[in-house]
């Protein structure tokens, strides 16, 4: 371990029960983005972070948006340092379904060595080691470079806020690096820095039936049936080999370079550890591609949820007067959003039952899939930091998820993107019991500080 | 009108008031079977009808079941009368949702001619209304028929209490005509005779996919998602043209006769009352039949409900854990019910997407389709006393819906079945704000006493 690294350690040692407070006050925000009950609590979570940043030495301040507040802060660094934008975001995903929590999501607890709580991972535990890395580099009387940083509260459902606020702050946002960290290391615990993510976009879908629930006997074989008509319409957006059968959908799709695919196919998912992990072999999507190209270079549609009629206990002889399932869809380069987004609309308005009525709510478009250079300077330099950090060479990531924001950050900044995170599989993002590892806090910060480091002289 | 008729009918405008409070009194249980947490209602709806009962001269008692208590009330009649077993039920459907509801379920309430409750049509008041033509027959002295009276508690949810009775009890069943009372007249408002049934069993489909909710973006072309596995699976059921692509489960399949076809074409659904009473045109199942030939002699899978994943406001980015659907098929004669729940679950089972686990909960037979002759001496008779009450010709129907305790009840009792009731579609039974008339209230009670006093003498 190079001394820097060394003194840099000994901070966190020192500074560690603090941090994990602070962290802590962090993560009882229910700072959830897509739910209206929640917008006085996202506000709250961005003051907080502004106050936090403001000690920290920088000009904080949270902006309005139509949505929940922006924080942007800065700080100028060394002369002639780069410049870096640092984005991260303080909402989190809705924590349903509660019950399947073993402590409350909002009341963060600490367990076997990691922090247990809804944000724990995405995004409040790797924005917040960052956060540490600056407050130690200050600490230490280290250069820094000049500091941007921008921190939305709508990752979670559609970036609208950050959106407008980019329209109205192109200047000020300008950097050479954007640096992000809502990013993971691969499934053996490798670093990563992730080359590509996928665009995303959204849709609810309804077919409206009966004007009431109708009983299955009497209309059974008479009246049209929401859910079976669901089951069909979705159903038909695939073709039996997994493959996307919407007609357009496809268009422009571009296929990774020999490069890209020889390196991502060098960090292939191993099926027995996928399914420890996830409890299923990872045998969804398409036949003929292997699961890094599916998820890495082929666009996906999910269902991420259907509901219709009854579902409880017993029988219930009904047939549902509606049906809906919520839709996203994953992107890749070269795919047109809005124009994916009226190739499934339209495929289903075409294949809806006869005498259902097919609707659209909530559909919109959240960023386009993107691939960054194989060659990049900045890549060369995170690579040689994540192998001091961690000891492990870093591989290459082409991600399937989506930080839509990143695409539309890249272009007001003029940055170029390294995005370079510590999650992991079992950090359960998304999904009941999220947590995140001191180990994995320690990493992130280590490696932000000495990246951070480094940028302070060109 | 007949002087009979008159006189009953003079009965009826005197008590009215009563019998409405008393008719309230009934629905005021939230006897609701396929709810464990409303047992106690049960029993306590069964007592008060014992109760009733007993006061009308019935030897009335309750009888314990594994399940929910069984009525059954003896009354000598004339000698050398026919022997009626009157069959009706007591539990109804739960009420949900509850919002839908004008006035809450469980509180009658009268609206321009109409009582208001879940079960005011289904059954409780088709069969309370045979009571009070009981009643009305012993207050005017008028000779009655040897009466039993079965009243059961779990029509709604398997009839698995009244089965156990009839196995211990075949003799004191045993009777000429099984009058049952909870069916429809047509659409068009005509007096009906049920000539068919169709048989029903039920099942619920499980497909588990990952440990717990996945990230869609990270797992999306990798994971299998039991959302989609569950729309090409239920999808699966049928073909394109509607029919059942369920291999075996259309064996035995009895055609109707030409006699039997020609009858029930005789009173067509009409598209465009259809469409007013249920907000959907006449245009599910098969093509290739009519709406009455597919209710009356075409079996059904329908899909009763679908659940799986996120379906609240804005997006959740997952691939749910798992999907479940609920599923019923109704029955023609000729199709052994035990032989179709094998069919369909093998066919799930050989459908069910790769990576993902199908698993079977809540499966069971609740009876065979059945049809009755169409050449039946008690099939006369009603029909001149529905056209004595009613003014209208009746029409024979071959109904698509379910009592499959009837086929049973025939079976054990010897009895001929005579299905005739007064419910009609904008009782929205199984639905919110389920209603009776009074009017039809009051055609079902003359035209039971009218048929039982004719029943007094061979």
């Amino acid at each position: 371990m190079q001394k820097e690294t060394k003194t840099l350690d000994i901070e966190f040692t020192k500074r560690r029960e603090q941090w994990i407070a602070e962290w802590k006050d962090f993560l009882r925000f229910p700072s959830i983005s897509a739910d209206p009950a929640h917008t006085a609590d996202c506000v709250a979570c961005a003051n907080w972070l502004k106050q936090h940043l403001a000690r920290l030495g920088f000009k904080a301040q949270t902006f309005k948006t139509p949505e929940k507040p922006v924080v942007f802060a800065e700080r100028a660094g060394a002369p002639n340092s780069h410049v870096v934008l640092f984005y991260g975001h303080y909402d989190v995903q809705p924590p349903d379904p509660l019950d399947l929590w073993i402590s409350r999501p909002f009341e963060p607890e600490a367990r076997r060595g990691r922090i247990y709580a809804r944000g724990a991972a995405d995004n409040k535990g790797q924005l917040f080691y960052v956060l540490k890395a600056i407050e130690s580099l200050l600490r230490t009387k280290r250069p820094l470079p000049t500091l941007k940083i921008l921190i939305e509260g709508e990752e979670e459902c559609g970036s609208i806020g950050i959106a407008h606020f980019l329209r109205a702050n192109r200047r000020r946002v300008r950097a050479d690096t954007l640096f992000v960290t809502d990013t993971d290391m691969t499934q053996s615990g490798k670093p990563a820095i992730v080359m590509g993510l996928r665009g995303i976009i959204h849709l609810t879908v309804h077919l409206k039936g009966p004007s009431h629930d109708l009983h299955s006997g009497v209309h059974g074989g008479i009246a049209p049936n929401p859910a079976t008509g669901m089951a069909h319409l979705l159903a038909s957006l695939h073709h039996r080999d997994g493959s996307i059968a919407v007609s357009g959908f496809m268009a422009g799709v571009k296929p990774p370079t020999r490069r890209e695919r020889s390196l991502a196919v060098a960090e292939p998912v191993r099926p027995k550890a996928y399914f420890d992990d996830t409890g299923v072999l990872p045998v969804g999507g398409e036949r003929g591609f292997s699961p890094v190209e599916r998820a890495g270079f082929r666009p996906t549609i999910e269902i991420n949820g259907i509901h219709s009629g009854y579902g409880g206990a017993g029988q219930k002889t009904i047939i549902p007067s509606s049906a809906l399932a919520k839709i996203t869809a994953r992107l890749v380069p070269g795919q047109d959003p809005q124009a994916c987004l009226r190739t499934i609309v339209r495929h289903l308005r075409r294949n809806a039952p006869g005498g259902l009525t097919v609707s659209f709510s909530d559909c919109g478009v959240s960023g386009r899939g993107f691939r960054l250079d194989t060659d990049s300077g900045i890549a060369g330099r995170a690579r040689t930091l994540l192998r001091e950090v961690t000891g492990h060479e870093p591989v290459f990531l082409w991600h399937g998820a989506s930080v839509p924001i990143v695409n539309e950050l890249a272009r007001a900044s003029g940055a170029e993107p390294l995005l370079t995170g510590f999650g992991m599989e079992a950090d359960r993002i998304h999904s009941p019991n999220e947590s995140f590892s001191i180990r994995q806090f320690r990493m992130g910060y280590l490696y932000s500080a000495l990246l951070l480091s480094s940028l302070a002289t060109r």
